[in-house]
């Protein structure tokens, strides 16, 4: 549908912008912000947390995190609390900002926080296939949706008892340019 | 230039989207990342720290730190340094995020980092009218030009020699929705 638009380089900038060769509409492609959070699980045993098996693409049928594009006019937290409620159906309190990763290689900011739950109770949103609470020591490691789920589940269980500042980008992908590693998920059980 | 553009809700979605009414193009506006720092002068006194005095509106003369939106394909330190070059030509060493501030009136993310020079020196950028080092008491509290610039600073100067999880909104304004208060600069001294 963007078939009018031309990147072009106007004056006194210093890149291209996405322009309509008919009105001149310049449409800024920013860095999106992506909220999420690593929510506690106590329940589900040693570093328990909430999982949701994804129900769309990319990555349908892996596990990620509670997490989504963060509205207009909406605090982070707000955000945070919303993709919960939307994609796990789960009331979440946030705790403070866990960490703060950068995919470059797809412009996004994701800010995580630590999260429980407000009430008890979760269940499959509609984006979602499944919701579970592991144990620190059942995740299913090799379904895991994306490299920034591991970080933030590391992130959160070396701060667990003792959060530390918030976290940028591991050592070995410091500007979030690693593509998805690892073949398709065999096949669908869902 | 965007006259071609209306307000219209698409199915499966919660709100409205501006929508080009030839094309159906839909420029989804997200909130945007704006990126900057603390810059610790030790030089200008107890608690010294680099402002620079805006050149351009809004608030032209007032004092803010080194900050600006989040380009493509750059991570939060990235620009936080890109920013603090062009504004105050200053080489910086960011030392982690200091807070993540949500201005829910405006859909903006700030990622403010601690920082200090990596380079000695600085100096106006074409943004600035002038870019100085002041003493904690020396700050122009009466013209610093936006409230995430008090917001920032407290938190620096609350972390000093202790840096803590990083912080969010104030409690007083918890979503960014107080505007601007106080009078404009009387005149422009620059």
């Amino acid at each position: 549908m963007a078939g009018a638009f031309e990147r072009k380089r106007h004056e006194g900038d210093d890149r291209d912008r996405l322009t309509c060769r008919d009105c001149g509409f310049v449409a800024y492609e920013n860095p999106k912000v992506v909220v999420g959070s690593v929510v506690s699980i106590p329940e589900a045993g040693p570093g328990g947390v909430l999982l949701c098996r994804r129900a769309i693409e990319p990555r349908r049928g892996f596990w990620t995190l509670p997490a989504g594009y963060l509205e207009m006019n909406e605090t982070v937290e707000e955000g945070a609390r919303r993709e919960a409620w939307e994609e796990a159906c789960a009331r979440i309190a946030t705790d403070g900002v866990l960490a703060v990763f950068s995919i470059a290689r797809l412009g996004q900011v994701q800010v995580m926080f630590r999260a429980r739950l407000a009430v008890p109770g979760y269940a499959p949103g509609p984006e979602s296939l499944e919701v579970r609470a592991f144990a620190w020591d059942e995740i299913p490691w090799a379904e895991i949706a994306f490299p920034s789920v591991h970080w933030a589940l590391q992130a959160w269980k070396e701060g667990a008892g003792h959060p530390g500042p918030a976290m940028l980008n591991p050592p070995e992908d410091p500007r979030g340019m690693r593509p998805l590693a690892g073949p398709a998920l065999a096949g669908d059980a869902g």
